[in-house]
């Protein structure tokens, strides 16, 4: 709520307009549904104050998130607010030129970029979609993404999706949801339909 | 996930194709971020799929979701996916002439409007933007909207969003799901930013 008013007044000896701009670091965890549809939805805003919008999917799918994508590719192609790029670790990331051996490797080429983008402040609003899943793996180092995070240069905002985020990642975000499935139609025999999943 | 296969096979007569294609009610509540941004992200998906879209803002104000509005009218009319209408309460609903005395009759005029659509099979996809308030509150009856939902004509997706959506509506909706706030930035004396809340 725009209007909301902060319960406390922190001793950070910054100004309010200073932390009212304070880049964020968003986590959407838990075993509902919505972590990356909220994730994509932030975009939406991110994409009306005209900011570059980096997308990482690091889920392999060919299905998933192609309604959000084409959406997003519509949006940032208009002309009317701020650019999208959308980078599918399925298809390979597009910077990788050879062969990746594995999930793994490919998830951490993907880190990669994000580093790269981070240092040289290429998107105002990071999409790193189902990030949490390699770190829980322990595929990337948790504490490596925080420190990058932490010492990330401007006004980026960083959003990461997917159950078991790491509890040291929770604790160092600014803003954490945690999605929880109360009820889902699988529960009851649906299987996933068009519109809806993808 | 499409691909998940479901744990139970129900006994209710339907093929599973007609399972598949169920029109279903979802509910986002809960305390935390994301209820309505996973709304909007849910109307990407649908706009993709070329389907007619109704928005109904049950919010009074100025600011709230302009980003996501925005965002929706341009791919609404950009003639490659599905048309969206973006109904605010906040500006007054468009089909009502006369000045509304109170937010609980403009909430009553909002739910008499979506009965037309749902009736005429308008949308396909119906994102009731904070509804849940209007029946909290006991403006508008649950078991008239769960009544109403129940008996819909033909394949129309409904999405309620807001905090406290209650028991009955959640018992009788498809998807629920609670959107847990595990921290927010508020929370350490930060105000809403640009871009980020709206």
């Amino acid at each position: 709520m725009p209007q909301g008013q902060p319960t406390v007044v922190p001793d950070d000896g910054l100004t309010t307009r200073q932390r009212r701009n304070r880049p964020l670091v968003f986590v959407h965890t838990g075993t509902g549904k919505g972590k990356s549809t909220a994730a994509f939805g932030l975009a939406l805003r991110a994409w009306n104050q005209g900011w570059p919008i980096g997308v990482f999917q690091f889920v392999k799918s060919a299905k998933w998130r192609v309604g959000e994508e084409r959406a997003l590719r519509v949006l940032g192609d208009s002309g009317e607010g701020g650019t999208v790029a959308w980078h599918k670790m399925g298809e390979g990331w597009s910077w990788v030129q050879r062969d990746l051996a594995s999930s793994e490797e490919a998830a951490r080429e993907g880190w990669e970029q994000v580093k790269r983008d981070l240092a040289a402040e290429t998107y105002k609003l990071y999409v790193l979609d189902e990030f949490a899943y390699p770190m829980h793996w322990g595929w990337i180092d948790t504490d490596e993404v925080i420190s990058v995070l932490r010492d990330r240069p401007g006004t980026q905002h960083v959003v990461v999706t997917g159950r078991n985020a790491p509890e040291k990642l929770v604790e160092f975000a600014d803003l954490v949801t945690d999605m929880s499935k109360i009820k889902h139609p699988m529960d009851a025999g649906q299987k996933g339909q068009r519109g809806i999943e993808w």
